[in-house]
This record gives structure tokens, C-alpha cells and sequence, in this order.
């Protein structure tokens, strides 16, 4: 076994503490988040943050670090517009995805350079993926600063695209049927394979025996 | 395709919403959260709600509904005694895992339902899984408040253990390795599978031509 503690982790190299603390948490979420400026330049960047904050209402969450340039150009049209997409990456189009991360000068869309198409639904501001099989248009509610300067962005979905067959009569999600991945750290790709569903748990059907 | 604008979201059945909006950010991380009691009561309960804030210094997030018993006690004893645990969950644990969520009375322990071994390291002072092959231990930094009532849980990754094959010299963890899960929704579990991973992305490495 290997064991780091408070000591190591402060003393470890910058690129060892990156790819380890931004792996620890386990499996995370390939999402595409599309925005356009108020000058209509269109920006789109790979997050692995978003998170689910409630159902009803609807809101979800990321985190944006300030101080990197993509994450800014995002946060920027976010708060400025009032609209952001969400977009799944499928494995298809997984290298296309991680490379929006690229630093490409400010007035260049990564739509244009990696070649994704910005598809617009239901006169919503923010472009969508076309690419993406899964896409949800988002109003941004509010923002909160972390003790460590990054900000967690919440918003609210107004908009749902998938296909018929990706989602059941109950509301669920199938991820494999259009081959949703996973990220781990900063730069790798997993795909995903359904292994089993269980009912909701309440007290009277909790299992007996468990070896 | 099926579309779902905002008024469909507000109108559809509670349990409809809730698997719909639990499963659109995609997959999540399977993580059991480890806590115990100033009277020592050990408590685990399921979380796919694990989030990377930063990694220097090393915080995590994690989103609490305090309106829910199971997450409460996880809340509480996190409030009360400033230490918790994060286990990842593997493949042949899965159901024990996810019957953490039933709700036994206060005075059970989910570890002893579920036959899942507390395993204390290194003094820490709450318990880890002895199931789990990822095991972080985290001290409780500051929890912020979300527009919907829940809460945001943020800590300090203080102690990280793990298999050595599980990691690489560049610190990345290989999730395959351990056979670490990922949850869509609230109760349907993923096995993972490696894909691609590509190098660090600059400028300058910006392929020619996507096509």
C-alpha cells in the first residue's frame, strides 16, 4: 500500500499533487459547456465538476477556476449573458472534447478550431454541441467564492435533448446508449458499462444477510 | 429526440424529475463517506456527489441534503467532531454500498448492517473502509449554503491510501485498477473502462486538422 499524509501531499512536486488530488475523487463527468459573449463568439470547454445540487428546482453545479483562461472566458459569458449549455461527450468525439482545453487566442472559437458544430435550439442563447447526444440549456443563478478562490457556479436547467431511447418511462438515464464517458485527473477517458440497478432502499427492504 | 423545456420540468411526477435530474449531468462518483459520532457511533452512507475544488492545497467538496436522515447524520458528525472519511466503492461491493441509503435506526450502524469493516489508520479519527482499496481521509474545512437548502460540504484531504499499482509516477490513479464504480442517477451502478488519455495541452499541440 501506499500512503501519503499532510506532510507529503504539502511537499509532493506541483504535476504529481495535480494528477493525484484531481484523480481521488474517482470517476467525474465529461461535459462540454457551450456560452457566447455578448459580441457572439461562441467559446466551449471540457469540465469533469459538474455536480448535481437538487431536482425541483432543477440546479446543478461546476467549479470554475479564475484564474485560467478558458475558465475564464466561460465564467465571463456566463455571468455577462445569463446562459451556458451542457453537453455530453460521447466516446466518439472524446479527442475533439479534451482538446478545447487548448489555449487558443481570445477571439477564436474552439467550436471553429476542433470541429464541433454550435447547433442553437428553441431561440436559447448559448450553443449547444451538435456532436453532443445529450444537451441541457442552463440559466445561471448565482455564483459562490470557495475559500480557495475558485467559485462554484449554480444554475438552473431550462432545457432538455436526448434521444427517445437514452432515457426509460421513470426518467433514467441510459449512459451507455449513446456512449457517454468518464474522466479521470486532467486527461484520461473511460467508458461506461451498465452493471446493475437497485430498487429504492427503505427500511423494511434491506437485505437480511449480507456476507 | 425528446425534448423537455422548463415548464415540463415543473410539471412532471416528483419521481420522474428526480431519476431525469439525477442522471442528466452524467456519471458520478461512487464514494462512501465515513463518519463516527462523539459518542462513537460509526455511521456510512453512499455520496455521488464527491467534487475536486483544488489541489493546493488538497480540497474536495461534497453536497448534503440536511432534510434527509441518513445525510444528517454524515452532516452532523462531520459538524461535530471535524473528520470524515471518503472510500471509493468497488465493483464487488456495490449492493452493500448502496444499501447504506436505508434508513435504520439511529443507534445502528450501517457498517455492521451491511457487514462493511470500519478501519482505523494512522489514529485517524474516523473510520475508514476496509473494503475500500481507495481510502482519503479528510478534515472538515467550512460547509456553504446552497439557494436550494443543502449545503456544501468542503475538507482538506489530510491521508491517502492506496494499492501501488493503483498509481503511476506521475501521481495519476488508474480507476480500473481497483475496479472503481460510477453511479447514474440514485441507484444504477457503472464498471469503467480505460479509453484514451491524452498529454497535457498547450498551444503549440494542437492537432492540424480535426476532422
Amino acid at each position: 500500500m501506499k500512503v501519503f499524509d499532510t506532510q507529503d501531499i504539502k511537499s509532493m512536486s506541483k504535476i504529481f499533487r495535480l494528477n493525484l488530488i484531481n484523480s481521488i475523487t474517482g470517476i467525474k463527468p465529461a461535459n462540454l459547456i457551450g456560452t457566447k459573449s455578448k459580441d457572439n463568439l461562441e467559446n466551449l470547454a471540457i469540465f469533469s465538476s459538474v455536480v448535481h445540487l437538487g431536482s425541483n428546482p432543477a440546479l446543478l453545479g461546476m467549479i470554475s477556476r479564475p484564474q485560467h483562461n478558458k475558465l475564464r472566458d466561460t465564467y465571463a459569458n456566463i455571468k455577462e449573458t445569463g446562459y451556458y449549455t451542457i453537453n455530453h461527450v460521447s466516446s466518439n468525439f472524446i479527442k475533439k472534447a479534451h482538446y478545447t482545453s487548448a489555449e487558443l487566442s481570445s477571439d477564436t472559437s474552439e467550436f471553429e478550431v476542433m470541429n464541433l458544430n454550435p447547433e442553437y435550439l428553441q431561440n436559447f442563447y448559448a450553443p449547444f454541441v451538435n456532436q453532443s447526444l445529450v444537451k441541457i440549456g442552463m440559466k445561471y443563478i448565482q455564483s459562490l467564492d470557495l475559500p480557495n478562490g475558485c467559485i462554484l457556479i449554480i444554475g438552473e436547467v431550462q432545457l432538455i435533448q436526448l434521444p427517445e431511447k437514452s432515457i426509460n418511462n421513470s426518467g433514467q438515464i441510459n449512459l451507455e446508449e449513446h456512449e457517454a464517458v468518464g474522466i479521470s485527473g486532467l486527461d484520461t477517458y473511460y467508458s461506461l458499462k451498465k452493471l446493475e440497478q437497485f430498487p429504492y432502499v427503505n427500511k423494511n427492504e434491506i437485505p437480511d444477510f449480507f456476507d
